[in-house]
């Protein structure tokens, strides 16, 4: 069929058709292929069904984060647009980003300190903000798991997606090394991005909404 | 070195740097492998390095569009958060995405068509717009083509970088058929996306802010 003609619900029916005829063999449970495919479905890569990794039962706890109407904070403005505020409405979900605020970037150029880790200590500031969602700064989630080691970030779940050349990769495995903890869902590698943790995000409020 | 005790300026030479020394021999002019890093960079993803596609001249004359302070129009919200604003302050460029404005929406509805469609059309609508940006919808770009043919739409450089798994391949070999009555820069392959589009322009811009 040509694509022109389809709705864009056929589309993501038929995207979806074809990741799970490509995608092969493996063993994610229905609730995290739902997650992963999603992963896949945003970056063309396929690479997200080998590199995803979840902390045990995240999925079940991310869900039941987003139905407390816990806030959730992003490192990037690109995370925070890619996130579907109207899937999130009804549970009453606050979205923010802080990286650019006026405030942020004023104490990161007086004390030295990355915007991201400034964006993120204001975040953890207010108690509502409990689910974290980083897309791009590995400093931002170094921070974050200094925080929460300290106990000023209390997080119900972080999805760590960092991407790059310097760091990324050590803050996922840093995340990942974090124990059962935290409820997390992270990957292996250099790979990630905004666009890969809105989707993550993305999938985790739908599951939310049929459940 | 500790990434976290590293500047962003200082990690982002040193990606550069590992970038140049992983993507291995290629035959890029300097101009265009500025582009191509940079999507590298965004993405962690070497497959750019062989996947990218530009128009015989297409750096120097975005330049040019760039300075020339043409109108930048992205079809996501993702790709418009992305582009630094702050690199194409001084040359006087707008940059919009009109996929979520309330006419475009409503007309989208009453017409039967996807919003990437119907916020196309609203965008060529005003002359100063001769940047696109797209990097998600394979929809918008086949609607700009047909704008394009028929002479409503004037584009001066189109990026081109939709992902997915339908139309978006489709869509790229359209535009990379089109010929070269119009710069494009765009990439081989079902990959692509808002953050790699987004990365593009703010390669180019760095680079007119240079000459």
């Amino acid at each position: 069929m040509d694509s022109l003609a389809m709705k864009p619900e056929e589309i993501e029916a038929e995207s979806f058709r074809i990741i799970d005829a490509e995608a092969g063999r493996h063993d994610w449970p229905p609730a995290e292929w739902q997650v992963v495919r999603r992963a896949v479905h945003t970056s063309a890569d396929f690479e997200y069904v080998r590199s995803m990794v979840f902390s045990q039962g995240a999925v079940e706890q991310a869900v039941a984060a987003l139905k407390s109407g816990y806030g959730i904070v992003t490192d990037t403005n690109m995370a925070l647009s890619g996130i579907s505020k109207v899937r999130l409405a009804r549970f009453g979900t606050r979205v923010n980003c802080h990286v650019a605020d006026p405030d942020v970037i004023e104490i990161a150029k007086q004390e030295g300190i990355t915007r991201s880790i400034a964006a993120m200590r204001k975040a953890v500031g207010d108690p509502v903000n409990r689910i974290f969602v980083i897309g791009n700064a590995p400093t931002a989630l170094f921070e974050l798991l200094r925080l929460t080691d300290e106990g000023t970030a209390k997080p119900a779940l972080i999805i760590g997606l960092p991407v790059g050349f310097v760091g990324a990769e050590e803050s996922k495995n840093a995340l990942a090394a974090s124990g059962q903890a935290i409820p997390f869902i992270t990957n292996i590698g250099r790979k990630g991005g905004s666009n890969v943790a809105a989707a993550v995000v993305n999938a985790l409020a739908i599951l939310a909404g049929q459940c």
